[in-house]
């Protein structure tokens, strides 16, 4: 008796022709961004997706500085790259290597010391600054990061990577 | 030849250990809400994910009525049980059984006529409700609307149903 | 003294250009197809996003007929729009206006009785249908859903509708 | 005239309380699983979400070794943080520092060569292993990597971190 060999049971070959291309991005074809209000912080964006609102980026800090108080409407991940940072509300630092999950509703002042950090961030929905009373004084979600990237490859005669995957 | 029979080739078998629970949630256990801000506006919370910040809700909208204009920060889907409603910046009419995909970045304004609506909703991220001079006076997310159905039940000696899945 | 009004204090309005359309859908222009390998169930399916891997369907189920044993790799929710269904692992059956959720890994055999039903379900990742010894012998994801819609489309004669978002 | 200032305008301090608290994942705590069945090849499980699907983890390769070829149900983005990688079916290779996503029915074969990697690995759903008929061969989620994590802890005396978050 000879085996027969059964081909593709779940019959997934077929399915190659509906399946998307992947993306490989390479962050050296990306500038830094100076993110407007917030000397010493630049942006790299990595993905901008404007179907979902998830966006993700590597977040530079150079030396002592901070990203200003804000509340997120979506959870956000961090994994640090390099260097460190801390909340301002918390008794932790996220330090190279680590990750950082926030849900909904966090309110906190990323601040960092000399060293800086570079840490990759990947959100959904939006931070919602907010001053001293709480009041909401600034927005940022997919769509301004995407303006904020699109607008300063304008203005460096840069052509921007598309990142809307 | 005695053919031998292969047992769980996958290894599915040992996850069920790990599996957690399914919900089943009967919108009869839940009230509705008055929305407020929103006379002859009422909503059932049918989830309130506080990690991911997904919520879904039934939107009752009695009569002429309408949603104050917003800006959505994450997408929201919408699926038409009864009724039919618009937006006022918009040409389309959602009529029962239609499902209405919104991305992130979208503003309007959901009006609806006299039969009124009942509409599944699912939502992530938020809703920033903003005036005549496009300045954001109000804000809508899972937090503020798990409050909402928290503090309806406590107002009327009622157990809030678990709704954080 | 007068008051000066502030306009689009967060920078919303620029947001505009890049914000995608929105997308209506309506079930009448789609067909329901037959799903295959399963007698007396259709399934109209309402998004296949390929990005993603989410997506959403009616899946009506005539009279007392079942949905093969299947082991879920995402989570699905199930908003039961007319007649019933039941699980036959379970001990709970979702009648019309339940919301029904099942995490990563559950494992069941969709019932229906004579009544039948209409259930939207939105699901991501796939199903793995398992025989009585626990091995896979069938496979449902986004692809395989759009490759059945498109497939029936073209045997009818029809012009599938764009899904994808 | 007194300016009357303003406090929490959009009614976020009282959310304060409902929202969840923060994780920090320090990688340290956490081991080298050996990948069953993949020589040379560890995780380290970084997020085991059960009810969305979504894990994360630190894939590191030793030196010239492969992970078999499989079929994803859901997306996959890497970050490749040490070394570089290809796929034996793509024409391009992902290095330190490079950002890889591969949307559902993708199927690939991950190949290092001496050099090794490590990559930061976000996944849903499943992959399904197949062999050269294209015929699943094995499994990995949420789940099963839960169980990978958890009885390794369990065979070393470990406490296993809780990344169900």
């Amino acid at each position: 008796m000879s085996a027969e060999i059964t081909e593709d049971a779940l019959a997934l070959r077929p399915l190659k022709a509906l399946t998307l291309g992947e993306r490989v991005i390479d962050p050296q074809d990306i500038p830094w961004v100076p993110y407007e209000g917030h000397p010493g912080i630049f942006v790299k964006p990595l993905r901008l997706n404007r179907k979902t609102g998830v966006w993700a980026n590597l977040t530079k800090v150079v030396g002592a500085s901070q990203i200003n108080r804000h509340y997120h409407v979506g959870p956000v991940t961090g994994y640090v790259l390099e260097g460190s940072w801390y909340y301002a509300e918390k008794d932790w630092v996220a330090r190279a290597g680590m990750v950082v999950w926030e849900p909904p509703g966090d309110i906190h002042t990323l601040m960092s010391n000399e060293e800086g950090t570079v840490t990759l961030f990947i959100l959904e929905g939006a931070l919602l600054y907010v001053d001293e009373h709480d009041n909401v004084v600034g927005h940022d979600d997919v769509l301004s990061h995407m303006k904020l990237y699109v607008d300063y490859c304008a203005s460096q005669g840069l052509e921007p990577v598309d990142l809307d995957y």
